[in-house]
């Protein structure tokens, strides 16, 4: 199982995001505690140079497992459900934008907070189906490069679109794009699911990526979570992926870092040695 | 270990308050379904006659362990930490106006949303000051009376005050009254202690009162808790007062409050052996 942690390309105000700061000092240090990868949060596609982000990565040894799209969210509020179709619209080439990085990283998108939230005077099917108009559309530019996108369950207090893991395959089924699956995030998880396991099971094939925070979404290993058990159930799952550190800065972003790396190869010891 | 269940007395808007409308009809449903008491969610105490209410509780064989003060937040808006200093004071004398129905019942007063949260333009040392005043000054009018006020740490996404177990035993210490303890609720702790257990023995005699539900905040036995093991803590920490049921009325109020019920005492039954 592959490690990777989150890493913000630019300033941003979600505060799970694990780093900010200058790229090339950050990859050095996350590719010098031995992480195996880095996912970038990137706010703005356009603004970068997919060449020249690729070549540095691969400078530092290290694979690009997604690409997080939150900031757009967080920062310039596009989404999938707002009743503006013109929002609606800017977030999907938003959403589109992402793939020619995608392409060249080997990543897949992420769909967080984009999808947004059910607003006033809109009802919850009405959202949903700007969702799934949404995600049918940049499923299918997608698949013309040969990006997958992960939808990512999020707890209820910061959206009312998509809480669980059930909820969000029948979402899947509804758009029924091949290359749209499911991220799962034990943090959100462990609010939601009424058992985490069976959750991961059910999400089976449709397990596209691993997001790893503990029960306080401080670093794993800080919380109550049990993360020998869950990526036991995540390798049992036939899960091939990275999983990923999206955690609190705390007590510094730093010493977050080196303690999920510590947690996360002590809970897989286990399998690392066939037992 | 007794087990009550939460009844709101009037309509209100939060969805955790597991009853809704007429009294006497649910009060003889809980005694029905076997449960030990009932703990009052009241919006305004003067608006109730305290004398008609413990003879009706009182016929039906419940005891009355606490009363919920949240609705005059989520309804009227009051608070401890309200930048105006009108509404301040009329948090205050709602929770005074609690004491006397609170005596009468030999109940707790639960101090939840009520303390507010931290609004913009007001630093949070601000506001922990408003409330450690507004705490203080409540506190003195019911040790008058000999009645106990329970402080409920409540999760990051619905107060920024006052999140876990340590930040409620520092609030407790700055306001210094012996009648002050906590309230522990289950589903909060899943999100905000690093150790349910430990925490539970952090509070230690400061445990004034124990709210569950589960982790996805149904009753409890639909999520990942262990309540066997919570409720052996609970046991140990030399907890004597009620373990009250406050979760979400799903799939409906009635089957929620048995099967809440039957979890419990299955939890509690190896401590009924002696074991």
């Amino acid at each position: 199982m592959k490690l990777s942690i989150v890493l913000s390309l630019q300033p941003a105000r979600f505060e799970a995001v694990a780093f900010k700061g200058d790229l090339a000092r950050n990859l050095a240090k996350i590719a010098g505690w031995g992480y195996d990868g880095v996912e970038l949060a990137i706010r703005d596609p356009q603004a970068m140079d997919a060449e020249e982000l690729a070549k540095l990565v691969a400078a530092y040894g290290l694979a690009v497992p997604a690409i997080g799209t939150g900031q757009a969210w967080g920062e310039e509020h596009l989404s999938y459900s707002n009743p503006d179709s013109a929002v609606r619209r800017a977030a999907i080439e938003r959403t589109k934008a992402h793939i020619p990085v995608a392409h060249r990283l080997d990543a897949l998108i992420i769909i967080g907070l984009l999808r947004g939230l059910v607003r006033p005077g809109v009802s919850q099917a009405q959202a949903l189906e700007w969702v799934t108009a949404a995600l049918t559309e940049c499923c299918a530019a997608a698949a013309e490069s040969g990006v997958r996108i992960a939808l990512e369950p999020i707890n209820r207090y910061e959206t009312t679109l998509v809480n669980n893991v059930a909820e969000g395959l029948t979402l899947i089924d509804r758009v029924g794009a091949d290359n749209l699956g499911l991220l799962f995030d034990t943090f959100h998880a462990n609010i939601e699911e009424a058992s985490i396991e069976e959750s991961l099971l059910a999400a089976g094939s449709r397990l596209f990526h691993v997001h790893v925070a503990d029960s306080n979404r401080w670093y794993p290993g800080a919380g109550h979570l049990d993360f020998a058990q869950i990526l036991d159930v995540v390798a049992r799952s036939g899960y091939a992926g990275f999983v990923s550190g999206e955690f609190m800065p705390r007590p510094d972003a730093d010493t977050a870092a080196e303690r999920a790396l510590e947690h996360l190869r002590g809970a897989m010891q286990p399998n690392e040695f066939g037992v």
